[in-house]
């Protein structure tokens, strides 16, 4: 089956041209789409910093520089599926409820259509729409967690939905499978010691950035993969698990985290894994400098899309 | 009667000491406070960029120049009446109805104690909240309003209080004394002529930008003072009603605006009228440089500062 | 004959939702078009900063806060006509003729389809080609020039076709009504007081920066208007015609400029000109802080495509 | 014995409120204190960039998002003990000699009311007059010393108190344990092979930041432990110590240096150390971008505090 | 006589090459020289923001685009007389009094060797040695100033000579010629109503930034010219008298200044005055945005030049 | 024999004085020169962004911190040898082939006079014409690239000679020994598998970022080493090996790259190999923050320079 893949950049530069992802097609473009890639420009949840309603912009702004072939995962993420982008979610940014049925709204009409989706934030509130419409097409999914917060808290002022607080109330509703859980990534203060014990009823393992720092990728890699097995799986990415050194745009900035290389090492280690869906959160332009967190942010979601390339390969 | 004022910059320099407003004294520092200063962080109700709710503390930070004479309208606001720094609402970020709920009633304690209220936002959905509290305690105001938009839509997403839609709720509630209304600075496209239509139908008289570029500001002022007389008037500053060239750091900025100079030769033109309250809203420092629109912002805020202090003068 | 306008923001807001200019249709999307905006990003002929190359991305970046109703001008610029995103030319970076060729080539492609063209730059480089095609379609036309330089410099390195040189180029091949000429807001040092006299040479009228600032706004337009008359004009609007306050994201700088304000009064003064095509140059991002530039441009461009709408207005 | 901590960030954000260091108390506002933070705006020492003068607000500003509950060090820092903050020094900028006998005295001051010092600074020049303080208390003490430069230069332009010169000079005072000093993440060209022979002779041991890089943190810590042993500690801390891309905004950056993480790692691996007083300088806001300098600083605080707490634990 | 000018920007672009001044010739190049450039890198007399030390890096930066032909002027200023860059004067950042001595020290042995200085600060302390130096040439020199601020203080910190009070020792040490002052630009809070008085008592007349709005340049020149008379002449352009929007690089913003056309024009406009020195000082780099700030130094330094030019012109 | 080193900063502050790279003298000061810095002021072989035509201005900003003494390599760079700052070449910006040419020339004629040549770039294009000239004095040279693209691409609009063809081009002239080639930090997506194929068809040994990351950095010097043996050989310092963290100023930055510390551990690593000449490319200061990659690059110059002197010590 013939794909279409992004614009030829030796015939129209990569400072112009189409400003979907990856100068991919729009959704509309193509009859079949194995990964449908949807803009969530929602940023009402966040609880310091704002402004990733502007991260679906930003991150593909940041994709213009991606090319065919992944050396590392070996294989090339566009021509072997077919990718496409869907567009954004117009999404109420003043009232949270309204937004989220909004998201897991667009989040299923795209996963009717196309068997992976992957939506790019937005602040980490959106991950419960689209766990919600994903488990609706796959049932509870094992989670690979990259991240510096647990966002396992309980409420802020009162309301239950916001980007601190998600992962309690997917446990809570039953999308996760509390066998398969993983945090990667954790550090920085915590509330109170109690934080972890709460964490860890959910059934979340944890691998702090400590813990990264001092073990091989490739190790770290094989015990998410024992952790979470075959079957279905959704990454979520928030690209504060990077240090703000590399990842400057984004709303919770934590020191001490993951460098850009190591995180990609680690999406790249996780190849086999049985992902069905993903998401990429916390990206934050108005505080990026020369879009490199938009970039580092692209080229996540290049390695996810390639693992999910990676299951077609033959 | 002796007043208590900013930390003296010949012993302590001002880049350090006190964070409030001014280097002024707290509140809890002061017995009776003429004008208490009061921050509202508040940004949830912005339709494009956020970040105002960093904006309590990036007017701040602008203020540490402030010295205490001011030669235009000849008076020390800092030194003739008593000024105080309230510190912070504390409104929920992901609530609106919560959040103005909470603006009115931290704005309603301080007019209890204080004869004047000057609040510092946060976007212009403040004003509604602050415009209620003002008005139980003075009966309905006139509005000297300067900003680039009218901020009389009625809905967006279908709610009603954000801060394109505050004065016509504002109208609605009959908070406004129709015959008392001015814009000042309005330019750029509108949705549609209606707009004009229904705004006039407010009760407002418009001043556009173009209006101020070819009149001298003593004329803008003596028509604005002509209009909203005696009684009591609230002044409202959205920062964007300056060129994004003196205001970079705002949510929805409008190109053709007014010059700094230009803003504040309207203000001290207004010296005299009974200002009983006023606001400065929609400075968002991560979109500012090198403090420039705070800095303009301190600026503004200083000038309705002395209006108050006109009043108490000889 | 109704019209395709731009995505609602109420449903979509301007933080999402397509990346082509004010959000408005893709040429593909609508049959008819009268005005087709062309992205041409292409900065190999700068001689300082360049970066304009990523001039179209930005200003449609910029536009997206633009609204329906000019009040200014009194029209609907994307309702009374159809306006449409042609995107952007595929030209050669590495080769200024080849570049000029395709640029001229696409232009013509769009005059062949649509009524006007409005071109966004990219450098003052492409308005020969612009010329080229437009006078094919329409004959010599006048020219209105707003920019802070004459680009009427004859070589730079022995290269003749540059951003410096390209009315000298334009009038050398007979594409410029040399009676209907004229310059405005030129300021800053030239390189001989030859250049003025070469200038006038080529039938150019100049208005300074100085003149504009002495003038009102009407006085202006009105003695621009008499000089451009009934006949076709292109309007041809560089950025640093703005003092770089206003516009810091642009290649050559010169202080001194006109304000925004100015500008866009000067603009809906020729209302009521025959503008058949026009482009807006040299905005480069990588210089922009805060979108201000990019904003200010998109403002620009909203008011060339109001001036097209004039025309087609009872 | 109860402690006030931070304000409570689920009723009063994090994007408001005090802009004391972490949210805490002021000095003023508790009685019993175990760790006064003093601000030290001083960097009329510097050779290079200046701009620290405004490095406690900034760092006071990097710490609003620190959470009670100290993870890795398994302490609640803020609860175990009581932190205040003293607010600033008020120092002259214009005479060093005076500004380090004003920044002594206040030192001491604290020191008589507190049982810890920790200053934010300012330039590496304010740590000679803390010494002084600090010693005059507890005797000779031992140095822990994280920076890229060696500072034990002897004089610049004839003047021997400069931020390069400190630690010659509180060695010629006596203020440092000769048998205790250690500095860690030395890099960057020196002046001449010399400066290593001097340093040596003051007592120093020096860990480069290739050491660090090659060793794992915990083998590091312990080699510094062993080194300083259970007698009174001074840690001073230069931002400068990270790399550039960690730490952008400081006076004299040195590439090559240390990841926050490892430097996080370090602090927290001298767990157990008797640590009487400690600094934090260079912090240079003005160079800084999205604040992450201050934000790694502020979590460079944190730990510093958390092993004052440490000594306070059961 | 003939003249070196510039290098030839049509061989060697701006973009590269020499980065003296106007990529002028180096003093120990020229034999002759009329106008002697010389750096001034000194800021710490500065009583906020610092920075200035890179003032004569950045405005030497920020002059790569000027251009031969000096058209408001109608003069050449690199070629009707011998212009060269001096360098820079090594001045001890850390001792104010030293400092002083060695800036005067530079400027004689310049004034000795050429017959106009033109300094290029560094904060407005460095006018003090300055003057002494001109006034050892030329006696008493009368003062046209631009700032916003008087500059006329006693002490800080009961230091004597710093930025702010430059001109009352000046006025003290009888280096200022008392009838034929001006202050142009003053605007923003004083410390009291005295300060005025204070001022007008050293001889100085004042024309505000809002006398500056309300009056044409010519006619303002006409004062300042009127008030200056023929006899030598010292001009003083503090940066800071443009508005922040014109001018974010300098240590103590103050809104509502002038536009950088209105001084270009108010410069233009002093064309016949006997001017034997000038300065241009506290513009700070680490402040500014796209090198806007020095780029508008460099026009002021450009017409500055060209004012001693005309002097020399037929 | 004796040198001329960098201006002394302690008479002469850094922040002062020569824009020479490193304050050293200019090459006309020089009778003798080892090694002679070029600038190559060229970017119109760029393929996304530009801006690396102020390159060498940048660079040299970035190395005014840099001192005598090169503590890891032993060596004094500045004073075991003659280094001197030969200025830039003026070529052209709008003709490739020209500039090729311009390039070559003005590289030979260091060369004739110079021992070594040690460019700064510039976009990788420059290396061709570097390379042509080198290997006329010296024969074909060994390799040793540092970057994160391959660089052995065939043509872009069919143009042979761009910043991604360089390698290609190089091996097709006969200018490299094939049998001694290496990149190092090579990372990202390719166009095509077939690319990787092509590449060590030309002889490239590849050591990417990852095989970098898992590496001691002797160990993979040793390797490097053991490839380039004693023959000559040429290093080009692409700054994109780094990632965009650590060199944001560049213009197709690649996620995932090396640190400084690693890039200059690696360089460290290289002593002794007999290095003829040697460039450093693709620093973009308009996409730089706070100088940081400025500085890097200073600091890669700095050790290949000493990598040069190393060869001179006894």
């Amino acid at each position: 089956m013939s794909t279409i893949g992004p614009e030829d950049p030796r015939t129209l530069p990569r400072f112009a041209g189409s400003a979907t992802f990856g100068r991919l097609p729009r959704r509309d473009q193509v009859d079949h789409c194995d990964v449908a890639i949807l803009g969530v420009p929602f940023d009402s949840g966040a609880t310091f910093r704002t402004g990733t309603r502007f991260g679906p912009i930003g991150v593909r702004a940041g994709s213009r520089l991606l090319r065919g072939y992944n050396l590392a995962q070996d294989v090339m993420p566009f021509a072997d599926q077919q990718v496409a982008d869907a567009g954004d979610v117009g999404c109420n940014p003043f009232d949270i409820a309204e937004a989220l049925e909004q998201i897991r709204g667009a989040a299923e009409e795209q996963l009717a259509k196309s068997e992976h989706l992957l939506a790019i934030g937005g602040d980490h509130t959106i991950t419960l729409p689209l766990l919600r419409a994903v488990t609706k097409k796959f049932g509870p999914v094992g989670l690979v967690h990259f991240d510096a917060h647990l966002d396992t808290w309980d409420t802020y002022f009162g309301v239950a939905t916001t980007h601190g607080t998600t992962f309690r109330r997917a446990s809570e509703e039953g999308l996760l499978d509390r066998s398969r859980l993983v945090h990667i990534g954790i550090r920085g203060p915590l509330f109170t010691k109690q934080d972890m014990v709460d964490d860890a009823g959910f059934g979340f393992e944890t691998l702090t950035s400590t813990d990264v720092a001092g073990t091989p990728p490739f190790a770290i890699a094989e015990r998410v993969k024992r952790r979470v097995g075959d079957a279905p799986v959704f990454v979520s990415v928030d690209i504060d698990v990077l240090d703000p050194a590399f990842a400057p745009g984004t709303g919770t900035p934590e020191p001490g985290g993951l460098s850009t290389r190591e995180l990609l090492a680690l999406l790249r280690g996780l190849k086999g894994i049985n992902i069905v869906a993903a998401d990429h959160v916390e990206v934050s332009p108005p505080f990026d400098h020369a879009e490199i967190t938009a970039i580092a942010a692209a080229s996540v979601v290049y390695e996810l899309v390639s693992l999910m390339a990676a299951r077609h390969s033959p």
